[in-house]
């Protein structure tokens, strides 16, 4: 077994690799003046269960391509199976056609990785567990939820109500307060008329510790609005957890000023020191795929590892 | 164009092909007494575009094998291109993997549709909207909100509001109260310990017209017990609209003794006599469906059913 | 390994464990309310080799979809191999275009099964050998033959001669001949003008022991003539060897009653009490199952067991 | 429409296109002195329907290739459709695995033409019908025997009988009984102990004219000692009826000095002047051919031209 | 038929309609924030003969994302065909394996463009032609060669040399020589020992008017050492001719200091007038790949655009 | 692992298993009167590493349908996986579209041998090294170089030049002018104005000894008029210098007459005494390719087989 990381996701690999107590495969990867991508594995593959570790991460397309030209090379290099670890999955929003004339791009990404020569996948907290059925070959999706269970119980709050940002997170948010024992609350959001949303809370939040469950925080301006509505309707404070942690463009500053006491989020995403502020907790996810890709190799069941 | 319908669906197919003022395409199709199907299409289709209409009902295997058998007579009788008309998807609610080595059957149904020969597939109100991605052929994905929409309006209820039976219905439910311009509340059902199921309602109901909504009506009993529990939280009456009626096993009696004052629902399922009750409402969907054949037939677009 | 069993073929599937000592494979198979079926696997299969053993007896596509069912399952549970055991293949008889517009069904099923994800398969009797051209998979085609031909040698009969129930069936008929050393004959049937069937035996009976050879016995009523008139013909007395007792509608009342001295026949296909009578003699089929398996897992040729 | 001729089958593409009234469609092929082949279409085929009429005659691997090569040119010369017109399947009698450890070549052919590019065939008289099965695209399996019925009737042979020349044949041999009234008798040949064979005619020919029936002739040596039995056994005359006339070796001058009143065929192969001799009658396959590519270009059904 | 551009290459399409007299089909394309691209074709495609313009352009990752967006888009919405005109093939030079373990990308960029959902592709100037194999769909070829030739004639240079500079580019280069009559040498470069290059002119350029002839200039530097050793050798003057101009990094500063009279590309790739200077001449591509689209929508052959 | 050579290439695959110390396995094949070739693999292959070793050598389309056969066999045998070992890659030169409608035909070749179930392949010195990206299996891409140069560095040439016969093989006769550190040159030829070629030596060869240079020498007209030109223009003596032998029609009597002091070739295709000259040296590809083989069974990189 050798376990190679994209550029975009060193650190995690070497976590991953730490915690497995192996070495990172080595590989060249680089960038040619004509941008395109470049990439010779340095050691020998042949009848080698491979895995290799990219998340998606800006620029995703070059996270992206960047790990199917792996995957090629390393198919033609005769490794025994590959298996793509995608702690974040790329283009997971994209995954229905809601609209006419769009593409499902997540499922796109799925058969990319299939004909690039992938044979398994292993991922984390997908948007919706439907995606699983984009592909045919394994697939194990993982959850950071017990994770967050942890983080969340060992601080003890005294009366804690998880809520979803929108309707769309209702599903997984109540999962994960029949976890901590929490009751479930939403975000309401709709359009009036044209144009005019109006945003609501439905359901109890008076008096609690609301934890604003989601998978992942991008921009963050739908939970800074989300918080300070919790606090308006009597939340006593507001948590955030959020696995994949994106933070575009000025997410950072606007959740570090938002009344949000913690805002927690594991590292699918690399989280440099600059997007960091006070009140972000950064919990590791690599024990987790650590362990996925132990059973996996080992030929035990990965169940255990959701519950 | 022709269209034929499969065993499990002739008055549907029937429906269509009187909107669009065609004979349903003949074929014969019969079990041997071992109980094998046959099938002979009786019509030349070479270079003709074929639509097939099935839905699953059960004996659901019988239909879906059935369904595949016509694709195979058809691709091997030169048709032009096949559309499998699916009001009713099968293995719906099997899209995902939430448990140890289960299968996710939904997608296994695509790949068996696509292997038999189908070039398209047009259908209705999916359990999840990324089903769609389960094809990389083209995939018509209608709702009968619309129908359901219109059909409430005339109603004129003064105080609706629209109410998810469960967490995982929240997203449909809260876009169909959009819809029709009514609030938004849901059923949270959830393990407490082992075993234990509490249920409370999320969201205000008091004094209002409640209108459960969810894509499918099966056995009936949780629809039940929510109307009860929505009475209960004071709801002044409450209503159902289920595109898919299921209906099985007790359903009907369970049903018509509730105290649900209409329960709605559409002919993606065909409803049989016996099925039927005073309160049951059967909205056609035939018009939906016929008005899309029209579309792809005339190379014209499909959005303009979806709203 | 690891052997599992549909639900059709549990009594088989235990035999061929129990002639292997080995534990069949445990997982739950059973129908939701709506008539869809559901399975989970509850073992470990990450990295084992699979068999899953499944005949087609009615409901034959319920049977079918299960196998398919079960393969999805074990496919994306990470199993190295799987070989669907069919030891009557579905739709055998379905693997020919003699009409306009109709399907080849036997080789729709072999592609569903590729499609599911079976990697291999075993099967025994097929109605032609050109079936197994049908996949490009492995196919071991196992023959009962050699059970029959034990089974009437030890019988001892004085003279006897092999007939073929009809002229598609001449060719396997004579290979049973040559294994038995006894000359053939067979029934010719025949439309002459419009509708009405001519029958005659062609090839010399008189004062012979016949043997009625064929792949399967359904309905029973072509063998019950064919009987009737061998006897009619001089014949000393009729017996029937069929490997696969599929025994449909009224069969065993007819054959029970018939003027066949014994029918033979094996348990490919199951042979519940109900269905039995005295004549009819049920050879087991799970020693040559068992015994392939083994030659499979073990990396022998399967070959001699053709012989 | 075009329809392009392989060299090995130019005689017969001629005539096809003269049927049709359409000149064959302009391409060079021939070999280097490397002995490989190379084609070039030499008219423009963008958008075309396109037939390329090719049978096995040897050297068969190398008509197989050139057609293989041809269906390639003609898929980069973008070409709207490809049908392979094969009017004798290459290695049709490699059709099933009947030893250990050998090929199914038929259906190999079958892959290897759809991976070059073909959409479609068409071919004669396969050895078994099932290997239309070995084909998921469109396959027009077409017969000859409404040819040899036309043929024989005009004859008006008084008593005559219709015998398959071995037990595999016996069922195509019946089939074409039916169609020209008259009975059916077949040659048994068989292994007693080892290597011995030992061969009797199984039903009666006496004072008969006997019709050998069987879908190709190739050595001849088993029709000649057929012929000679059935004299022997009290028939009249003894005539051959094959669609496919291969002619190995010394086939003409075997068969020309047999006792055959008349040995009947069709052009599927090409019959050149010096395999001829006066007792071969060569009837024209070209309008079969021809009428089904009109009715597969004109979208009408081919099912009337197996009758 | 209607032509859709990338927005890479927004210019280009816009030319191509031009010459074609018909407008760019409308999209919506953007990024969102966390860097994922969108595509919404605003117009509706069924049934449409459908072109997409992109070329592979810093960045090229997302050019080649956006474009694979596109067609999954187009193929969902049920266009009837699909061509990707690639004036610039993504990884062009990235087409072998000539160390171990790299990828061959430009295969695997074929395989993706497939797996998306393209039917045909159109390219100019492949650095190799054999990159038309790693397609079975139809790929037009085609070469700006003629541009060249009708703009070198033009010029009327009276002793023209076409150099080669390196070894790899020699047969393109002969062609190129062929095509204006003139004669042929190169630059050979070679390792002495280890790392020492040394660089030498095959072939006798004195008194001539060299011109460098390559598929692509990409930093600039060897075409700038190539000029000067031509100058060096007694060359009277150089000109270089390249269909892709690149221009990575200081390219066009280098170039536009070095002893060239003047560097003539194409549009291929868009030159922004950042990156032009005096002595650049940059010649349409524009009606070559207009008039191949016409030949391709009009059934007719695009052979005549390669003389 | 077993390895079984093809019957164009015996002599060279026991020389493979001589060097490697394993027996040839054992297979029949043999062709049919009707021409059609029949295998037979008569040794057990389930879960067994094979290697099949099959030239290209007339008859070539025999040569090429063995292999498939072969294979087919193999696969439908079980085994593990399967190797075609090609040392001299069929129809190798047609690999580009250069004329309108043509085929690919080694593009064409690739698939057929990944249709019939290769799962790698081994191939020597193919005409470009962009045929590699003709497979997405592994392909292991060797060359005879290393061979040549040994050859002639210890002949110790005083003043060698290497020459590509060719403006195509330039850049091949480049490497090889590097690695024995030697010049080079080549021979242009051209077209001036219809039909005349001219041809020209390009660089210098006077007073040294010339090295012609190319991957084959097929009939070896092209060469003897190189060597003839290249004495012309001063070379001291003249050498020849090719992979594969193909030596067709005239070419041993040409080049045994030709003023060629010697023609240095391997064995991928087998040269047999008929076909030897005095001045014909053949060196053995056995020693690389059984190196190969055993780098690819005991897992190791095969890269260092390249230097």
């Amino acid at each position: 077994m050798k376990i190679f990381g994209g550029r975009a996701t060193q650190a995690l690999t070497q976590d991953i690799c730490s915690y497995l107590d192996i070495p990172p495969g080595q590989a060249d990867i680089f960038k040619f003046p004509n941008d395109n991508t470049f990439v010779q594995i340095k050691e020998n593959v042949r009848n080698v269960d491979v895995f290799v570790v990219q998340t998606s991460v800006p620029p995703v397309d070059e996270a992206l391509m960047e790990l199917l030209i792996m995957i090629d090379a390393l198919r033609r290099a005769s490794a025994k199976s590959i298996t793509a670890v995608l702690p974040y999955y790329p283009y997971v929003r994209s995954d229905k056609k809601d609209q006419p004339r769009v593409p499902i791009t997540a499922r796109l990404v799925a058969d990319l990785l299939v004909t690039a020569g992938v044979n398994r996948i292993v991922t984390v907290d997908l948007t919706a567990d439907q995606i699983q059925g984009f592909f045919t070959i394994p697939a194990d999706h993982l959850t950071a939820q017990p994770v967050f269970a942890r983080y969340f119980k060992e601080k003890g709050l005294e009366n804690p109500v998880v809520v979803a940002p929108d309707p769309g997170a209702v599903k997984r948010a109540q999962r994960f307060s029949e976890r901590i024992g929490a009751p479930i609350a939403f975000i309401d959001k709709r359009r009036m008329g044209t144009e005019v949303r109006a945003t609501t809370v439905i359901g109890d939040v008076g008096g609690k510790q609301a934890i604003l469950f989601d998978e992942e925080v991008d921009q963050g301006s739908s939970l800074v609005k989300a918080a300070e509505m919790l606090l308006d309707k009597g939340a006593s404070e507001v948590y955030g957890a959020c696995t994949h942690a994106v933070l575009s463009g000025a997410a950072p500053e606007r959740l570090s000023k938002a009344p949000i006491k913690e805002l927690v989020v594991t590292d699918t995403v690399p989280v440099p020191p600059a997007k960091r502020w006070d009140n972000l907790v950064v919990l590791s996810i690599a024990p987790l795929l650590a362990e996925c890709i132990r059973c996996i190799q080992g030929g035990q069941s990965v169940s255990a590892l959701f519950m």
